[in-house]
């Protein structure tokens, strides 16, 4: 990469409002030129990036900071990049040869999407850890798992009715990428290239990209690397201020399936969150308990580096998320320890089916971390609890916590039994796949959404309403009723057909 | 209008805490007078006008900002109101005799409902535009189409049980107008006039309008315009600020037949809006992408003049709305390409239904903007769209939304179908309506539940959840089923009956 | 208690965020000790109360404050404690011996559980008041009414599926204690005492609580008082700020039984607050209407004491909370006129059953507020309402109101009639639980989620939506035609069983 040094003043409109002197930021040649186009037909990621960290600090001064208010974690960085701020080509010019989708632009070989490996440049601890996050493997996890490509083929489907069947086919990869994919990621792959006439500089070839455009959190990128950074880390920004607020999580984290967000908001947390975070510090390094903010947001209990007003560290910043998660309590039949390795598609339940437990509930126990280390991920994440909470308020709250996992297991094995029945009835059919008949959706359920919801509740004390009457035991009960009442039927009528 | 020149020097709260020297402002003799009671009797909204862009700006000076900073349409104003702060006597006597409900108030000839034709004296292109927009109408496209009021007639009837059946009374006036017709608007109907004991005046005379109170984008009032600006122009700070927020438009569009906040709330965009807003300028006229704001609001991608920080016009501003909009995806069997006009109860179908598409899909033409209508506001959108993403993200998304029209519109179709055979099996009937038995209401919930919020989280990235678990791909697939399911049963219970 | 005086300078975070020099407060020697700890211990409570009014203001000075600017309504505080500011050990270590988690801490009795017996040291006429607000018996009004036991029981029960039928055992306490009685509040009881070893003291005994954590409104504190003040004033802050903030009350009112917050979050109101509440005082005492706020939240409307801007009263403070409510609209079958009394569960209906009104709606007179009463309570409500709007708009809100009320109660006594059929038909039992089948579930929906969610729609103009297509009128009428279609397919199966 040329780096010819070039000096240039610019405005921070965020600093500026502050009243920070502009800074003199070293913006290197390459990028000087990006914004000599980008400035005018971008301006809005333009204006992001000049707010961000990235348009006024330099590695090198980034690595000058010592201990844990240090934010770049790579202990070298290439000698060309550490004196300049870092802008569109220190990223996207980055290992030209190791991205598919290069091309040549104006002179440079540019590539679109940035990945976790280019990244990791000034970030090699979050990748690092980023790699051993279940989320990574979100797209493989949902891909190469049958069991739950038989779900996503059933909620996708583009279905038809003919002849006074329904009959699915397929969907097409456009509703795939904006449906689970959205969050998950989609594989992007270099398919060709096509010419455009362009305003500012006639005409140029540009790759055509195939999944694009994305951020999903497990996102395939042509560099071969897995995830997206910029699905918390909100382009081109980047701003630890962003991902830091509920609301980067909410993104997709607030449908049934995963009611974070919305039982995070009427907890008392949340609470806390929404009344005083404007005079909160969302982009202190490290991030002070009591100073900084006094009430946690998800990214405290989850991800970030805490200390307390001691100084002393509370939990160490995390990327891999699970690391103070005993219990994985979304998305499958039953609440289990979490997976030990991020990509579970290599799961195998004794019945040989891709699941962490059996239809009784029993655990897949080797795939999936144990007692001790569920122990370790518990008393890490306790250990923030306790700095607003005392210990009797913490173990009485965890004590339900892991009562609620028991209880919502138990409903979703009754659940389950009454859906056996009316499989071994020949109600139902559960070849070809267990989601695509109304009652198994019943089913599905309650453990997908109602089961999960309460956990959610039980989880962030969330309260009353998410654990009870908005997707919780009042529902969770109300189906078991219904598929009760749906199979009495069954049974009443075929008992007459059969007279 | 008496107008005596009084220069009376208020305190403005906003400015004031921006250090801003209190204005000299011209309040006409007759707001004096409606002040002198007003400000003890109404502080509420006194303050909120007292705060507002009116309470110190006068027209002329408003008049005197050329090109895209003008806030004021209208090339001439009258004389009289030309030199005076825009306060409760200019609007509330504006034409007194063009309003019905005018009375007579302390020497003045009052009206309650302030109009469009109102407030055209200052904002005549807004009014004009606003005259286009679909909205404007939302009260007749209701209230003349036969369909629409049978489904109205099915959800709001005063049910009873008598002997078995269920027997449905027409709701009554009240009812009506506090359900679909409080976004949609009511009608205003002066209907006679009462005498209150007042404490600051004694006895007076008041109008008894039916219909009010209503703010709703469609009312009809008293002068027979169309609209209330207050809708958005929430009274009595009329402010652009609020209006350009996403929680305007949250007051109408947040149920699951138009769930445009909450995808918006968790899409990308509405996670740096609701991280970012307390930084952003929402007050500039024309509005910098990128300066004023770094992520769209509903205003920004449907109404707002937008520019971009060379000052180059990106978007012009529209009170029309739908001339951004290729296509229309809410509220009926299928999306359609936008109504030519917007009375659309004039609209009818092959079958002679007053729908934009028959029961197979097929489009009314004729009552449609055509293609190349539907290109230019495609493009007209896309402009704002192409400030923060490059060509390939652009055209990336709107093949994906357009692949989900498609895809959602064959879905309905299905379901569509499925009731076409309910109906022909004589298991429900379709004469009388199409909307008053339990299982039409399913099939209505595909399209106008569930079909309707995978579009919008299509058109605004709104992400998985709204997609897919949240009301989009689950529920309408789950839905397709139990309709089948069913159908089945009727089907096999009948078979046995007919033994 | 010892109180040594000791002056000690400590920084206000929060006021010097404003510039405030740091405030010279005196702290007793006891708090003085607990800080020296706990400031380590548990930083994110410590830094709280230094944000916080406590921390910096005495007894005296605030007893110095005449008229409605006093924040402390008793009229005399012990001699001991007027002079310092009210810490740790100001609240924790009062009347030791009324408390049964009192225990022995470095030399000092203190207990866990701060009541409002203790708080009312200061507060006595908000204790005096909440005293008689139906949410401080929230937990006997519950656990007392053998028919609302019915309904926890079918939600939480710990459902199995054995031999075909399903089979329900009682929850276990931790899922009740984070259930109903999250919101409800626990009976806290003193079970025995455990052995910590804690890092800052070693070994310490501590009192074990049953029923702990728990913040819900009706808590049954060790000390026998009744509520958690702490439920909308936040430990340890307590700040009003905060508890007048609509994010308070969404902790218990979100769901589909009380959708308060979504409701009002949606309104005009709502719309307000959202845009406009950065720049709102919610400290001030007073609070005046468009000085300070120009739209209500839930505590303005439901409690503050408000004034106008010529600073007469126009709504006293109230924490009874229904004083200003004719209508209790939410929770039982039929809304009716709120009761007398705040134990709800000495209520007997005509039939003997422990509701406010019978099967047919009619009123369980003697145990409700009359008419006068009812027309007192609207009064004053709408005494706040007058601020901002004339009295025909605020009559025609109440009408309508009033007239969405006697809709539902119609609507809800339809599908009253249809369970009735149901029940004498033996298609469902209501012997044992009427809440324990599907079907008695549809109909409880009727009442508690969408009758419900209409009035609060009605009630605070929130809109369309909640009214209509966000469980309102449209999922109260579909729930009838499915209760109807559920009906008329068990009659047909049943005609064809008995031939």
């Amino acid at each position: 990469m040329k780096i010819g040094m070039l000096t240039v003043s610019i405005l921070i409109g965020f600093f500026a409002a502050s009243n920070t002197p502009a800074a003199e930021v070293a913006i290197s040649e390459a990028t000087t030129e990006c914004l000599d186009c980008h400035a005018s037909i971008h301006p809005g990621i333009v204006k992001d990036w000049q707010n961000s960290r990235h348009a006024v600090m330099t590695p090198q001064k980034a690595m000058a900071v010592e201990g844990v208010a240090r934010k770049i974690s790579s202990k070298s960085v290439p000698q060309g990049l550490q004196n300049i701020v870092i802008g569109c080509a220190e990223c996207h010019t980055l290992r030209p040869k190791a991205h598919a989708d290069t091309f040549e632009h104006n002179g440079y070989d540019v590539h679109v999407v940035v990945s976790p490996d280019d990244c990791q440049m000034c970030h090699a601890t979050e990748r690092r850890q980023y790699a051993k996050n279940v989320m990574a493997h979100a797209y493989g996890n949902l891909a190469d798992n049958k069991l739950h490509q038989k779900l996503q083929d059933s909620i996708l489907a583009l279905t038809k009715y003919q002849n006074g069947a329904l009959k699915s086919a397929p969907a097409n990869d456009a509703t795939e990428a904006e449906a689970c994919y959205y969050c998950h990621g989609t594989k992007l792959e270099v398919s060709g290239s096509e010419t455009r006439d362009t305003e500012a500089a006639g005409e140029l070839v540009f790759p055509i990209i195939k999944g694009w455009p994305n951020q999903g959190v497990g996102r395939i990128n042509p560099d071969g690397s897995l995830g997206a950074c910029s699905a918390c880390h909100t382009r081109h920004a980047f701003s630890i201020e962003m991902a830091r607020q509920p609301y980067t999580c909410k993104e997709c984290h607030v449908g049934p399936d995963v009611p974070a967000f919305k039982v995070y908001a009427a907890s008392k947390h949340g609470n806390i969150f929404a009344t005083e975070h404007a005079t909160w510090n969302f982009g202190a390094v490290p991030w002070t308990i009591g100073k900084d903010f006094t009430a946690p947001t998800c990214a405290a209990c989850h991800i970030s580096l805490l200390v307390n007003t001691d100084e002393a560290v509370v939990a160490e910043r995390t990327h891999q998320v699970n690391d103070r998660l005993p219990w994985r309590i979304l998305g499958l039949i039953y609440a289990h320890p979490h997976p030990a390795e991020p990509n579970t598609a290599v799961i195998l339940n004794k019945d040989g089916l891709p699941l962490p437990t059996d239809f009784a509930g029993g655990l897949a126990a080797k795939f999936l971390i144990d007692e001790k280390e569920q122990d370790v991920r518990r008393k890490t994440m306790q250990a923030a609890c306790l700095n607003c909470h005392d210990t009797s308020w913490v173990s009485g709250h965890w004590r339900r916590f892991e009562n609620a996992i028991e209880e919502t297991d138990a409903k979703t094995l009754a659940a389950t039994r009454v859906m056996q029945d009316i499989w071994q009835l020949g109600l139902a059919d559960q070849q070809g796949s267990i989601y695509d008949e109304a009652i198994e959706r019943k089913w599905s359920e309650t453990w997908l959404f109602y089961a999960n919801t309460i956990r959610f509740a039980s989880a962030m004390e969330g309260g009353g309403d998410y654990g009870v009457f908005a997707g919780g035991r009042y529902q969770l009960s109300r189906t078991l009723l219904e598929m009760d009442d749906w199979l009495k039927l069954r049974k009443k009528v075929d008992a007459t057909t059969q007279k």
